[in-house]
């Protein structure tokens, strides 16, 4: 596949398309598109466009093809796969002026958006109306429902709540080949065009472009708790999360953070952490507005009593929304905190069945053991989620794509995949053609062809 | 697209593959696979195939595309919209032999399973292990999960615990070139090889032939309720529903049955109804174990006001488990109890936005009206999925497509689409074309010549 340069006269065109001030070609302006959070990345664009509308997007797509050059779009730049970078060159089209807040439908309880909402904002909105957006991804506060949607992203809340995916109601797109296309509405059930809606949910930006979004909002949860249960031995926690599970009380989170993680987070914010040389296990719990205290207090004390039984050294209780911030801040500190304290290599987030966690654990202690790097593991312990970093500030390239490699057979050998929630993006690419069922990726290259036959979205992603 | 015809030395091949006993050519034998629980539709197949393993599915469909003969699939025949019936002719595939549950893993909280599992039986499994399978179609106990993935089907507990799309994991498949494809596992969050597991849910084997699908499970709650509404005014319910949703009582069903739908259960199944000359809303909750009964209580008292605040005539509770019973053996009954004792001309199952739903009914009224012919309305009006019946034993084909159109019609012009949970199938592919965005049917055909070239699988629905 040859591209197209970004010539003077592209760039006129562009800027005549989405108005001068939305095309940035200033290198040191285009300096934040060439990264994003994944270590060690840096692809420079030949421009970054920043369209205000669909019809500017459209036109924008539309010019792309007739002028053979990649667009790599861009939401809130938190991808920790290189996502959002433009990897083969052309141009970054960023979402950063779509975000607007179109309509809260109370009495139909659907959110539409444009794909440049900061996905904490929504909320922030539903808030207002009584409602919830459940989706919590780490990067809440920078990430966009975009993005989300692009990558099917989780988050924290995933147990009790679900990913991006199930909230996903409806859309408007635009087509490798400069076609706009929509699917679905304000409707929670769909037997009707729900088909591509859900396929281009996750494609990473290869498929198609979105320009307006529906989300189905949902109630929202009128009290909470936290529980924190510290061990000495990591290997106990996914046992005691069994235990947990079995007791039906529909957690919203069951999170792990171990030694090491916590001790960048302490670093990191200063905050002081009790029973700082353990693992922690933590537990959310959400209730709705007719669930009693008492039969709150008891399942609280039930979970307890199951950490105990499983080996905790103490359980912790967090019940005022001041103790319940210091922990939240404290968890979303994890990604930077590691990242500044220790360094980190590469972050991935292999997903697991919830079963196997506890052996994916051994594995990659065995895996540090025998290689002598470091790592920080934490994570969605209740979904199988686990986010294994390698720290240090330095690695040849071959010993990390060995690690790589070795972490991914053990997550595909336990029945996992690469990535629960991050997607796959440039720095899984080589690891996907080689853990997915190949059948699988040569129907998903077919249907990539049907909708970019010039391969001008997000080129170099995937496979 | 033209077919070869089943000749003797076809059938002859058939049954090499897929041995005597599961190939079917006998007249007589074949009736039931004629015809769904659609009204008036008969496809005779040329021949029925009842493979017992995942090789003889993949060896009987390569021999299709070789031979260049349609492959019908079928579940539990329970379509409404025709969508099992072979109507370009060949062989229907029907799923009844593949009906084992082959996992249960309690510590993963997953099921996997054959095709042809009965939905209704996976409940009953997971039960066992204290479990359970939350998706609840009408037909629960002879639909299979296999033709409920296939439509994406939903039923009455989807406003707590949404659809069969929700639930997927994971799956084996045979696409319409004969190569077998599989994604996902036994994993609740992926952002590794989700799209086309969730591409082909909803594609009404239309794609590819399922031969393994994964379920998640989910805790099982130990305690419900009924209420039961009684309205004069139907259009009133709609409020009351709204309302109910502003007390965040996280119901697991809002059901809607109007006067005509309720006479008809109680001719059909001899029940006695109490208020039976209103139009009822019926609302289950169900509890999780730690959910005290004052909160309950509280929560079932909060609906009864609402309830009695927007015009209900009374409020009935049934929380004994043989009151229970009696409710939803009535409200099962409806589909039956309308084709037995008023006939049904055609039932469709439109989805609009929730807040849209009065209008709905108000259109539907007009339509009723404005044409002569009674309608029994019914449905999930918690999510806005609701299922209008012309009712009759006879009507020209014309005015049925006029009525057909004009609902679609109404429905489409609040937001909503043809079908919440059925499908489009045979039924709807002239409305689906006239209805759904054109440039979305333009990617959806380019997809399906993507997986299968030669138009084996399931010719002749959707579009």
């Amino acid at each position: 596949m040859m591209y197209r340069k970004m010539t003077e006269k592209r760039i006129k065109s562009l800027k005549s398309i989405a108005s001068e001030n939305n095309v940035i070609t200033n290198v040191s302006d285009m300096e934040k598109y060439a990264t994003d959070e994944s270590p060690s990345l840096n692809y420079m664009p030949d421009a970054v466009i920043t369209p205000e509308n669909q019809q500017q997007v459209l036109e924008i797509v539309k010019y792309a093809v007739s002028e053979k050059f990649p667009l790599t779009p861009r939401g809130g730049g938190t991808s920790l796969t290189g996502g959002p970078l433009p990897v083969l060159g052309g141009a970054v089209l960023s979402f950063e002026k779509m975000n607007k807040i179109i309509d809260i439908d109370t009495s139909s309880r659907m959110a539409v958006l444009q794909p440049g909402v900061i996905t904490g904002d929504l909320d922030r909105e539903a808030l207002k109306h009584g409602l919830f957006y459940p989706v919590n991804p780490a990067s809440l506060d920078s990430c966009t429902i975009g993005g989300n949607t692009a990558t099917a992203a989780g988050g924290a809340n995933t147990v009790r709540y679900g990913t991006t995916r199930n909230y996903l109601a409806g859309m408007r797109a635009v087509d490798g080949s400069g076609r706009q296309w929509e699917a679905g509405g304000k409707i929670v059930k769909n037997s009707t065009d729900q088909q591509l809606l859900q396929l281009v949910a996750g494609s990473e930006g290869t498929l198609s472009l979105f320009t307006s979004l529906i989300f189905r909002l949902t109630e929202r949860p009128v009290k909470s708790a936290w529980i924190i249960a510290p061990f000495k031995d990591i290997n106990n926690i996914p046992d005691a999360a069994a235990k947990i599970f079995s007791l039906s009380v529909n957690p919203t989170m069951v999170e792990l953070m171990d030694r090491r993680t916590l001790d960048c987070c302490r670093r990191y914010t200063g905050e002081t952490i009790e029973f700082e040389n353990c693992s922690h296990l933590l537990i959310r719990l959400d209730s709705e507005k007719y669930f009693s205290s008492s039969g709150f207090q008891d399942m609280i004390f039930a979970i307890g009593q199951a950490c105990l039984a499983t080996g905790a050294e103490d359980v912790l209780i967090a019940d005022t929304a001041a103790q319940q911030e210091k922990i939240w801040k404290l968890r979303s500190s994890i990604h930077d905190a590691i990242k500044e304290t220790c360094g980190s290599i590469f972050e991935e987030d292999v997903a697991v069945p919830t079963g196997q966690v506890r052996q994916l654990l051994l594995e990659a202690q065995e895996l540090s053991a025998s290689t002598g790097f470091k790592t920080a593991v934490y994570g969605h312990l209740g979904d199988g989620n686990i986010h294994i970093n390698f720290t240090g500030r330095d690695a040849p390239p071959q010993k990390v794509r060995e690690l790589k490699r070795r972490l991914f057979e053990s997550a595909v050998k336990l029945g996992g995949k690469l990535s629960g929630e991050h997607g796959i993006g440039l720095t899984k690419k080589d690891y996907f053609s080689r853990y997915i069922d190949s059948a699988y990726i040569r129907l998903l290259k077919k249907v990539k062809k049907q909708f970019d036959p010039g391969n001008i979205l997000n080129p170099g992603k995937i496979f």
